[in-house]
């Protein structure tokens, strides 16, 4: 293509919205303008599957649920009045707790003021928050963001060695089922370790979770702090305008109203029915044209700003669980999803960026452009040129260079016939932050209409959660039956002791892993499949 | 494929070797045994490529380089007595430097120790040392460690914000070539706030470098603390087994002689030539089986252990820089490469596995196990059990739920016909880190023998930086021109006052991004292409 043409098909189709600061680039996706005829029956169902899903219609038909993330920047969307008002006192008691906590009324138990926050969380309860704190972020925040996001107790461990005075530290357990198991344990630790140091944890621990939930029974009968709800008609993965994210933001200083602002503007410009001012049904028909609405090409998330670094795992989250299905809502195998990565440039051009222009075209570009080149200080954009802005080569900055690899990077791939879509905001902020959750939000919603699946469920993670709880009963009896036996046993042996030979490769490696950790002694063979286990008296 | 037949398999294939405490399991993956025997002959071949590489044979015929790292972990296998001398006296060099600033005798210039170290650097030169950072970290590190890695503005006054005091802080500048601009860019960013801070800088700046490149020579002559050598046999991607990694590990408190001796274990255990016995040629061998020998699935890297959620992204850059490429050796069109990502379990099963159970059967998983739940103290293994474990149960532990989770996953996996690779280790220490390390530098080397491209260049990256530097340049010819007229010009009037219609929306994209820093003047227009710009006389 050349470069009249190009620039002719970059101002026919730039989506660009001055009152928002965001524009959306498709110049690069080398699609036929037959192409977006054919798809617009499609968008216009996509379009009112959309309306109807936020006027409140059962838009998850297998878990017979509403998808209410929408009303939570637009109340007045809700269906019913009750739920107005609960989003609305929400958000106002998380503004009203956050300034307690801020001004002191709300202290730790041995004074002084909060200046930690332990959030433990998984999935849609840690990505948002995790997010959030890496774009908004600054040295000079009120409190400060620590994480258990996993299960892993020497993770835990080393968190807890990071958090200066834990006297000071709240304590955010969130979990919207209330059950899942990786949040629970890292409660746990979370409680010994505030009473190892001496602390009567329940005084600085909150909880988000759904109105009668373990989680919200425990918080109530242990006396927590304070307990903000989760509604059974926001996902997990939809979740960081809800109390979710909103908590930890407004605890660390951010302004939440400006990024449930930003996700409102950003809602309504999605909302058009006119495919070409819309930008998340412009983003949805690229994938869909790309991928060839199967999702054939991988998404690579690029954005040429250290803050947004982690919106590509953010995103890994809400675009593959959304996307990633076997059934399409007619019930027919489809095996659908957009594999994303990515994570920040122009550092990734030194790690991939070989294979991106060489290697297999698997893959399309999502560049995230950021026009100033610092975060504007609260009430106003800063000037580039503050003290601390050095010239690197005469009247050259580094943030012309960002821009520059960014813009060059692009055309490189382009040269080449890998396509990109770019989206430039003026700067990251709240707002900007709140615009770009919501655009993806969208994006997505009509993206999995387009290929007829459900994107509110996520059918696919209970296996992998039942066969866990296998492995670990069968831990439990592997060590049941060692304790009462008197002999070594191989693994075969025990399996079979137990009637579990077509688990014998499960207890192998429970006896390996057990014995590496010091609970059961071993007795070395010539093998590894020859070494025998047993619990000796103590 | 029934539970007897599986144990069958994995006891068959599983490579392990107790002294290394080490394990690779490829049961899961579904290659026919006729698929060995077939590549057998090509795997010969690729063991005698690695022979040549390693005895200092020109590996890489493009740039006219031998390659060796291999070396670094034993030198009696450089190629000549210089070089091996050479490795030898940087290994005693570094160790004595990184002993020398704990105990003080390399003292910061207003007394006391030195407590933190800023790395500037990009690619090879940032994502190991961030990697083994994250692996053998804790808060009891005489040192610990910040990055600047990119040109982002914002970013590095972030970073520098975070350092707790800069007047103990050493700077460890590497560039290879010493002329990565990102790197220069943050070296002048670095000096400027030891400056602003009013210390000498040179005081504490260290240099890792070619021999006469451009940041050696800017060391030498504003003379700064140390300078280490890079050498031209080591890529950057392959480099953190030279002093590009050495030296921010030794001075973190890391045991560098174990990360050396843990990798040269493991080169012997990938030099020998019986397949069946060599994890990285089992390995290479599956990436070929899984991907046709043409990268068609991608790779998921899943560790379940938190110190190892960076080590996916370092394998990003080993693995797509290596393998993606867009001609064989015979220079044949084959667009080569894998595309690689992943974090971290349990915590990526509540963000894709979803997709990766039930979506698009377009990946492998790599799975990382670590035995014990703790890393070992120096001096040896640290029980399971001590004060701060919880019970999350009766008898059951946080780890027997990560690892319940890593084998459940598994398995829901392998049942819906999603094949993986399970890495299996004793814990994450120098030695295992170092392991880890060696083995996917063997693996993609015999991997890149087998789909017959060149692992050890990257002429993919060039075009980005030239296209880059020509919109710096045009970025300059746009503010002289503005600075010489009296006039405001749209983007397109600019552009063709400049000869450079070709490039109107890059000259449109430049002005529009001065503008947002206040750089540039705008006088709107009805759209963004009719804004007109211009710089006042100020």
């Amino acid at each position: 293509m050349d470069a009249r043409t190009l620039w002719d098909k970059y101002r026919t189709h730039l989506c660009v919205d001055k009152k928002a600061g965001f524009a959306l680039d498709i110049s690069r996706m080398n699609f036929s303008s037959s192409f977006l005829d054919s798809m617009e029956p499609k968008m216009q169902e996509a379009f009112s599957a959309m309306q109807s899903l936020v006027k409140g219609e059962i838009a998850n038909p297998d878990e017979r649920r509403m998808v209410g993330h929408y009303w939570l920047r637009n109340p007045s969307l809700a269906p019913d009045a009750q739920t107005k008002v609960e989003i609305e006192s929400t958000v106002a008691r998380i503004n009203t707790f956050a300034s307690e906590v801020h001004s002191g009324k709300i202290a730790p138990p041995n004074g002084g003021r909060y200046q930690h926050l332990l959030l433990v969380g998984i999935g849609g309860s840690a990505l948002g928050p995790q997010f959030v704190n890496q774009a908004l972020g600054t040295a000079a925040d009120p409190i400060d963001l620590y994480c258990f996001d996993n299960t892993d107790p020497d993770g835990m461990e080393k968190v807890l060695g990071s958090i200066p005075d834990l006297s000071k530290t709240l304590c955010l357990v969130i979990s919207k089922s209330g059950g899942t198991k990786e949040t629970r344990n890292g409660q746990l630790v979370a409680k010994a370790a505030w009473q190892r140091a001496g602390l009567n944890f329940a005084q600085s621990f909150i909880a988000i979770t759904m109105a009668g939930s373990e989680l919200d029974k425990t918080a109530t009968s242990e006396g927590w702090l304070a307990r903000f709800p989760m509604w059974d008609w926001v996902g997990g993965r939809t979740s960081e305008l809800s109390a979710v994210g909103l908590l930890a933001a407004a605890l660390q200083g951010f302004n939440i109203n400006e990024m449930l602002a930003g996700a409102g503007e950003m809602d309504e410009l999605t909302a058009s029915t006119v495919t070409a001012k819309n930008p998340a049904a412009l983003m949805a028909l690229m994938w869909h044209y790309v991928g060839s609405g199967k999702g054939l090409k991988d998404m690579v998330v690029l954005p040429y700003k250290d803050r947004l670094e982690l919106f590509s795992r953010y995103l890994q989250q809400l675009v593959m669980e959304s996307v990633g299905k076997e059934l399409d809502l007619s019930g027919r195998v489809v095996n659908q999803g957009i594999a994303v990565y990515g994570n920040k440039g122009s550092t990734d051009q030194h790690a991939y960026v070989q294979q991106l222009r060489e290697g297999l075209n698997n893959f399309f570009a999502i560049f995230i452009e950021v026009l100033n080149d610092r975060n504007a200080l609260p009430g106003g954009i800063s000037p580039q040129h503050d003290a601390k802005d050095v010239e690197v080569e005469p009247g050259v900055y580094c943030g012309d260079y960002l821009a520059g690899f960014f813009l060059g990077t692009r055309a490189a791939l382009f040269e080449k016939d890998r396509e990109s879509i770019t989206i430039t905001i003026d700067q990251v902020s709240a707002r900007s932050v709140g615009q770009l959750i919501a655009l993806f939000e969208r994006t997505v919603g009509l993206y999995a209409s387009l290929v007829n699946v459900n994107a509110y469920h996520q059918p696919g993670v209970e296996a992998g959660k039942k066969a866990a709880g296998q492995v670990l009963a069968l831990q439990q009896k592997v060590i049941a039956h060692l304790k009462s036996s008197s002999q070594l046993l191989s693994a075969s042996e025990l399996a079979a002791a137990l009637k579990e030979d077509n688990n014998t490769e499960t207890v192998f490696k429970i006896l390996w892993r057990l014995s590496a950790n010091g609970r059961v002694a071993v007795e070395h063979g010539s093998s590894p499949f020859e070494n025998r286990y047993g619990i000796a008296p103590r």
